[in-house]
Order: C-alpha cells, then structure tokens, then sequence
C-alpha cells in the first residue's frame, strides 16, 4: 500500500509499504478521510512537539474515517464494509489512569501520527475493534474523519460544564475554535462568542451559529461587554490568554485547548478573587459516541468545515495549507484518490 | 382589586379584595398570564397535597408573569412597565439549605399558592424583586408564565446531568412531561422517547421534537429496543414506575418528577447490580436565567402547549379543563380579561 | 492442590484440584487467609443469589490474600514472595463501562466464587497481576483479606461523598456495616450512628468509633434525636429501610449496600420533598488502593473483626458461624493450615 | 469600648469608640480571642491588598470568638452568654452568587477588617445572628477564634477534592499551611508532605501529623520521590509555585491558597498534557460547622498554633510579630485584657 512518509522536517515521501496486518481483536481499515491538524502541520514543519520528537520515518495523520476490511483473530465488533469513524489513541486499559476512566492520561498510550507510532496519512490502518466506531450513511467520510476534532470541543465542553446558560467565549476561530463553538451551542449554550483576527473564519463561525464575534484588530475583549462563564482558549496565544482569562464571570471555568508554549502568564489574583478553575485538555475520552450522535442528528456541522481534498501525493500541499493560508479551514487528505 | 379565592373543595370564588402593597425589596406586578398546574387541580379537588392542607381561603396560581407597576421601598431592580416572569417561592435566603445554594428546600419557603401563602389567579400581586426576572419582547405573556413549569424540566434535566449523547426517557407527556422532554433536548439530547396513553399529546411530543413515542396501551417499555441512561417520570403512577426503573441502563439516574402518593416501589436489586441513581425534584432552584435563555432563543416551544384561555372569572373551568380534557394540555388564566 | 468445592445447596466437599496456570499478565497466588462473606453463605444456603445460580461445582471465597508464587508471561508488576491483597473481580477492561471508569458494571465481569468463576477457597489462586496489590508488612494476613469488604465501606462512602461535617447512619452493623462505619470515620465524619439488634456487635461499633449506637428492640429511629446526612443501609431488611430513609435530612443521600430482596418500598414523596438521592452499591472500583492506605495507616481496624480461624476442610462450620452465630462477626478460612 | 485603630502605614492606636448596637437579626458579641492573619500585618505595613485600600481609619481582624451579650430586634438564634466562633463575612443574601451557594463570591460581601468594615480588635462587634456559631465548651477561645483559619483549609481540600487515598503536598507551614495540612488528614489523606524553610515550622508539621516534611534549602521536590494529586499552595512565592506544579500527577488538583502577587507563570504543558484543575480559595462558604465538628473532636489542633497573646494595646507588637519572628506561628489578640 501506499504511505506518505515523514523523513525529516519539511520532508514528506509517498511509498509504498506493506498493508498491515490486522491483531488481536483488531480491525484493518481502508482509509477514507483523513484530516489535518495544526500537529501535524507542527511535527511537520519543526520535527517535534514538546517532548515528543520524530526521530525515524513517521507516517502523520490521527482524523482518520474509513471501511472495515478484515478483522484480527477475536474481532466481532465490526461487519466488513461497515464505514467507521477511528478513535486514533489505544491506551493500555489496565493502568490507574484507565480502570478510572481517564484512558486519554494512560502514560502507555499508542497515538495515530505521535512518534514512534504510524498515522492514518496512507491506504491502510489497523486499530483496535472497540477504536472503529460504527457511523450512520447520514455522514460523509469527510465528517466521520472531523468526529476527531469534534471530540475535541465535546471534552472541553465536557470540562468546562456548558450547558443551557452557560455564556461562553470560544478565543481562535480556527477548526477547533468552530468545534468548540459547535459543541458548546450543542451543549446547550444560547451566548457564545468567538474571537479571532480572521474575518473569513469570523464569518464562517458566525454562519455556524455565533452568537457574537470579535475581530481582535478592531476592539478589545474587556470592552465587548461580554461576561463568559466559560472560556475555552482555542488561540494558543500566551500573550491573548490573559486578556480572556481576565473577562471570566465569577466561578467561570477556563479550559486551555490550544497547545502555547510551555508557560503562560496566569492573573493569579483574578483567579483567587474569583474562585476561577482553569484546566487544559489532554484529546479526550469517552466522546466518539457523543461527537457522532451530534454530527448525525444535524447539531453540528462538520463538512462545512471542510476547504479543500488532497490525494496521498499531495500531503505536504494539505498540511501548508493548513498552516498558512487564511482562506483554509480545514485540509482533509484522501488516500484512496 | 379581583381574585379567584378556593374557599373549600370544589368552590372557587371571584371576591374584590385590597390590592397588595409592595414591601421592603418588593414588586408590585400586573399579572397577565398565570398558568394552571395539576397541583392547583389537586387542592381545587382534594384541599390538600400531603402536609400541605388549605385551612383557609387561598388563592391558588403559581405560574404567573406579569409587568412591574411598582415597587417597595429599597427595590430598584426593575423599571415600571418591565415585563416579567414570577419565580413563585421566596426562602427566608439566610438558612443552611439557603447557603448551601439548595434554596428550593429552605423549610421556610413562602411559595404561591401553597398553603397558607395566596398565589396569582389575581390581578396584582407581589414578590420580592429579585424573583422577578425580565423577559424579552419576543417571549409572550403565556411564554413568560411557563417558565415556571419549564424550569421544573430544567432543574430535572440539571440533576439527571443530561448532556449530548444521554438517551433520554419522559414517561407521562403531559405539560411537565413534555416541558422536560424538551428541556432534554436543549440540554444536548439527541434521543429522547415519551410514553403516554393519550395519543393527542404524542402527536405534539413529535411535534416538538421527540425521537420517539410510544403509547403504553400498545406496546411494552421493555420490548421498545431502547436503553435510557436518564428516566424522568413524570407520570405519577406509580404501577409504571417499577417497569421504567427497570429499562434504565448501567449507571443510569431516574429522577421521579411526578407526584404519585406516598410509597412506590423500588426494585432493588436493579438500582444495586446497575448502580442507578434516584432522586425526586422538589420545584427547582437557580433555574429562571436558564430556562428564559432557552425560551427566548426558540430552542424550547412554550406558546405550544397552549390550549386554552380563561378569565378570573373561569377559574374553576381552567382548572376542570386541565384536569379532564384529553384535548387540553395547559390552560392559561388571563386575569386582566 | 485442596479445593473446599460446592456440589449442591448445604453441600461442601475438599477436593484435589490441578494447580492453576498463570496465563498472559496473570500471576499465581498462594492463598493465606479468605473472609467468608454474606454472599458465601447465602449461595451455600440457597445454590443462587439473584439471576446468579450455581450449575456446576464452584468454589466459593472472594475476599483473599495471599502470596505472590509465580508470574505468567508478560507480568511484571510483582516479584515473587510479595505479600498481596486480592481484587476478586476481573472485567474486560473495554467495555464502554471499563473505559468510562466504572469497570465494576462491566458485563463480562469474571468475580471469584460467583458462578461460574470459581473463588478462592483452595490453596492457589490466578489473578491478572494488576489486581494484585502490594501490601505492606503492618498488615496482617487477614486484614490483607479485609481489604475487600473495606473496599465495600470505602465504594458506598464515596458514593455518599462522606466527609468532614456528614453526620451518618449506618443500619445493620454485621461485618459491612463495621466497615461502612468505620470507613465513614476514616472519610471524615464525626458523628457515625449505628444500629442492629445484636448488642455484641454495637459493643463492638463503640469500640471502632462509632460516636453512638441504637439497639433497633429498644428505641426507634425516629426518636434517636439523629438528623443524618446520610444513610448507609447494611441490613438488608426491606422493612427497616423506609422508617431509615424518613430519617435523613434535606439533600441527603441514601446508599443500598446490603442486598435486601427483590423489591422495597421507596417514600416517594420524602425522596421528592427533601431530594434524597437514593442509590445502591455493586461491589466497587478502584477502591484497593484507598483502602490498604487507611488500613496500613492504622485508621481503620480490620484484625478487630475477625472472631475465627477455620482451616479448608472446615470452610462449612466458617460458612454456618458467620451465618449463625451472634458472637461471630467475621470468620476468615486460612487454606494453608 | 476600646478598639485598636489603623490611621495609617504602620500606625495603629487605641480608642475609645461607642459600642455598637445590634440591629435587626444581629447580634452584640464580646470579643475574647482574635488570630492575627498575614492580611492583618499586610495592610498594617502596606495599606493596601489589591484593589482593597484602606482609605479612613479601619479596625482589623477578622478571626474573633466571643460571647454573645445582647441580640436586636428578631434575633433568636443565641442565647445570653453563648460562647461563639464568629464568621467574619456576610454577604447580601439575594444576589446569584448567593443563591447558588457561592457566598463567598458575593459582590457585595461586607467582610471585617476589609475596607471599609471595621473588624474585630476592638471590645465588641455586631454580626448577623446565623454567622455567630455556637462551640462546645471543649473548644477554647483561641481554637473558637481559629476556626476561621481553619475554614480556609477545609475550603482548599474540599475544592481539591481530598479524600482516603489523596496523596497532599502542601508548600508553606505557615498557619494556613499548617491548617491546610491538618484538614487534608481530617479528610482522610493519608500521605501529607508539607515544605517550608522555616526548621520550627517543619517540626511543629510533625507533631502535628505531616508524614512528611521537605526543608526546601536542603533538597529539591522533584528529587523528593512524592507524587502528588493535590497541590494546596500557602507559601505565595510565585518562583515556588511552578516547580511545585509541575509535581503533581496526572489528574492532579491544585488550589492557590496563598496570596502572590498579580501573575505567576503557569506551566501550560504540564496542565495541558496531565489535565490538572488550577483553582483558587477567596475566603469560604459554608465551613463553620465542619471545622468546628473536626475540632471538637480533636481531629484538628487548634491551640497547638498559638505561640503568644496580646491585649488590644499589643496588637502592633502582635502583628509584627506574626510578620517576622520565625518563632512565631499564631498571634492571638485577646481584647479583654
């Protein structure tokens, strides 16, 4: 089958390797949809995140869809044909972190596109049987794929507690800002506002069903008279953190989704007077059935997100679009064209 | 100024009486729409629910709204002519459940039309300012008296910690049951089922967005296929409880919304091996900003459970109305027509 | 190896078994000490508890500890010679309840001697490794086997979110309500009341902590001057429950840890008037390693409720005292001896 | 009455002042212990926390115990001669803080000893009757004055979620720290470690049951082999906080207890890739029962922390000396005599 292989920073290969052989109560999945993140557009462009370094040829990719094909031995789950949207990390189900259900902080977990572990950019993958969720025909290959970044915003939401009331201010239009946003709303959020510096994405979020948004050039957040209960930081901007956590209602919840750096300044005496919480997302757990049940029932829109296809040859164009271009969304790689 | 006052069982009566004068913090409002209850039916028809016996005249009515005509010494909330909707019960605000932020069970409350406390089947009432909440142009006067009985599914929805992705159960599709159906629906529920006997009010279930309903007269919960991690029963019979216990999933919370005499029985060892949790709801607390955001943004339809308007002087029909009508969901008492 | 094997109701034989293999990650456990437990007796007295019923020949005993004698392929965790506590029940780890952190409703749970898994009164056991837990030396071999029924206190006060400030009734005060009381202690609570009709064992609840006791033939409940927060009920006797729920206070929380027959009678309209929140308890989750802390620790007293010694020939006379005998409040089998 | 004025920086003198006068629901209290509290030396020396600036002359203290002398019009609560801990902060009951239960976070909180409400160095104080708190003629009333501080704690496990089994790190053993401390035993933690470069600090932690102490001249924490889930910081040295976060283990709680300026920097990795919750205490709702439950037990010391006492004309000495001898742990001013 054919792979796009990372070989080093900005070094992206197609080759030809062979098609994974499905394990123990493991599935082999044809590869449908593939979407891209700013991670991989970051291991791409930098050769690591934080403590994770590429150090051999890696395969990227962790938004995978796709179709059953065969399974392993002990694997009942799936029918072959079934189109499945993957859960791209398998724990180790049997440490502390696991039995607790918080599988997401399993310090052996196996991640899609997370060195030294192959992702979905390639014709084949093999995953876990309880890893492939089943989707309804309603979906698109191209929104089973974004289930991944809608799990995304379903966790955060989760942390955050959004529901019916909840006022809540999304920072960064970006695709996990507009999924956040979705989620939020689908959580039963009425007021939601989002942020950024680019009026395409603004428009787009605002199309999605924002309640109100913020072009950072033009006005500053404390004089926006908005009152968020929750803040999901999206931006990954260290310097905009502050500013936003600043403008949280009393008891407000702060979850940091974007990835920025490794500190941040924190208002403590905001935190303290306001008895603030403030937690970040690690992926998630648990949220596939959730993410997918929104998505068919019509509460989220997925593949309005979706800006461009690319083949397997054409991975390094997805992820540099990903990264730079203003009119981009969201990039979706499709390995079998 | 006039009110229907209950001066036994089965007598209601129109009589003049002085217009209340609004006290320290207090309101005086203009009711316009007060919706009737089946607990205003029950004391019409009985004089009493359990402790709570009528040992006077009382004037029953707690779901009204209405608009400021004036307000006590050291009120200054609202402005005259600001339309509102009424939170019927004010607790003494100083007691442990009161700090603890559990208001809703303050043994002190003083909740409208519960004895010996008058409601609103009256031209004019008074409440303190804070539990006057005001409500948008786009809600209607019926609108704004049924945020009362939506806060009732709010507050159920709230302890049964409905989310995306939870299966939903309502047995009873009568106002409260309908009202909490859809608050799971804006609380992010995508499935959601009610049962009934009376085909009338499943027809408006799917109307208003069930996933599901089904006529208990045709077939059995059990043999239904569905699995609910949430049951909210609101139908008060207590024969129907032990079978939808049973149908709740692992992990699954019941919250018993209906009133339904003094016992019923639990079956035990499936709240032990499946680990349910239940609990009953005692009115609510902290729900009117929720329940008014999800009302004036068109997610919960209040103007359609509607059936019916009557004028102070046809109490006694609303509250035969509601009772008896299979026709009939919420009549509505307009006291200044 | 001995084996104390069920054949039939009343019928216990010592058999010569094969030793057991340790498979993949399991490890091979010499058995030192075992409680004997309600649900032991009661299989033994009846052949089934519930939908579980004994088919075939079973060894009964769940509460073991013991020592580490080999290791299967692939366990790492213990080194030979370690002194363990036993979690008796294995689930599959990924079940949508495992992965949520409640592995304790999984339905594929394997839990020794509950038909058909056969338990731990032999000379050997095999437990996957991670369900094997280090104790240190302070602990006894019987307090070791304790762990499992303090892991039932520690589930039910979790569940009941003991803590500093909670005043709480335990009913029923054989070996679990011990625990449950003593744990509650050791949560933080300090005011514990405790009933039963048997004065050895409130004698003995006084001298654990208990901040007081009610002998149920003497004194009623509801006279005892005691407003708990929250009820753990450890009779089991349908009857008692309802005059102990009307006991516990507004936004209480009542825990189901004895099992008390098909069916109880729940006061609906106490449950719904003060939101009690009523649940039951299924064994337990990752309790082992609280509970070998508040052991080790010197907080709870495990070697205190332990009357009797009995060797695996004698595991019927064990079975009979703890079912029998007022004196008797716990008897642990030794399979060595 | 006499009562000990602050006029300015570093300047306090002793006045005669009229007594107070209860008013409606208050009561008039004899105030016979008040601890002194960073906050106290803070504005002696600064003038100012914060937002909060001391403008007119302004009595400090706000950790009294007392006996009530005298009650206004409708206060019943106590009677002539009670011994009382009081709660030094009312808030206005009726605002949606309040009525959620988050009293503390009331925006209209009238608190002792902050600007512009006078506090407890004085002869007398007037307080609402329901925050007068009866204590057991076993507290003393230096231990009635501390529950205050205590309150504090048990505030900071509670948010943290400390429990049987949570392993605690607490930097700083200044009174808060050491009360942090003690309440996370009485929670039931079981492992405690406590830090400071204070050597009479870390042996009165000891004593009074830290079953560890790290001395941080001497040695690093992350070379210390703990690992903990909560992190409840009272040293307020924002160098300290960041190593301190980053030992916490996944899933991990960290509560800012102590007050550090307007930033620290948060290691952003760190929360992100191990999920913690970052929160902040402001003061406290709803403790003084349980902190007087825990000390009346005995659960908690309370004397133990009280290194000297002063009159009303010491408080300057007291306050200095709770600012700068090491020796020092807590100040106690006793205003009668």
């Amino acid at each position: 089958m054919r792979a796009a292989v990372l070989h080093g920073v900005g070094e992206i290969q197609l080759e030809e390797r062979p098609r994974p052989e499905p394990g123990h109560r493991e599935v082999l999945v044809r590869v449908d949809s593939v979407g891209t993140c700013g991670s991989d557009v970051h291991y791409y462009e930098h050769g690591r995140i934080g403590d994770f370094v590429v150090e051999s040829p890696l395969v990227l990719g962790h938004e995978p869809s796709g179709t059953v094909v065969a399974g392993g031995a002990g694997a009942t789950r799936h029918r072959q044909g079934q189109r499945v949207s993957l859960e791209p990390g398998v724990p180790d189900f049997t440490c502390p972190q696991c039995l607790a259900g918080r599988y997401n902080l399993c310090p052996r977990m196996r991640f899609f596109g997370t060195p030294p572990i192959d992702g979905a950019f390639s014709e084949y993958v093999v995953v876990r049987e309880e890893f492939a969720y089943a989707v309804p025909d309603s979906l698109s290959d191209d929104a089973a794929a974004l289930i991944e970044p809608l799990s995304v915003g379903v966790w955060a939401c989760a942390k955050a507690r959004v529901g019916p009331g909840t006022r809540v201010l999304v920072t960064g239009a970006g695709p996990v800002g507009l999924l956040c946003m979705q989620a939020a709303l689908a959580f039963g959020a009425v007021e939601v506002m989002i942020t950024d510096v680019n009026p395409v994405r603004l428009r787009l979020a605002r199309e999605l069903g924002a309640s109100a948004t913020l072009d950072v050039r033009d006005g500053r957040l404390s004089e926006a008279g908005f009152d968020p209960d929750v803040l999901l930081e999206c931006s990954g901007h260290p310097a905009a953190i502050g500013e936003a956590v600043r403008a949280v209602a009393r008891a407000g919840r702060v979850v940091l989704v974007g990835m920025g750096g490794e500190e941040i300044p924190l208002p403590l005496a905001h935190v303290q007077t306001r008895e603030l919480e403030v937690t970040g997302t690690f992926r998630y757990a648990n949220t596939w059935p959730r993410a997918i049940a929104l998505a068919a029932s019509g509460r989220v829109q997925l593949d309005a997100l979706v800006t461009g296809h690319y083949g397997l040859a054409e991975v390094e164009q997805a992820l540099k679009a990903g990264g730079r271009d203003p009119e981009v969304v969201k990039a979706v790689v499709r390995p079998q064209e």
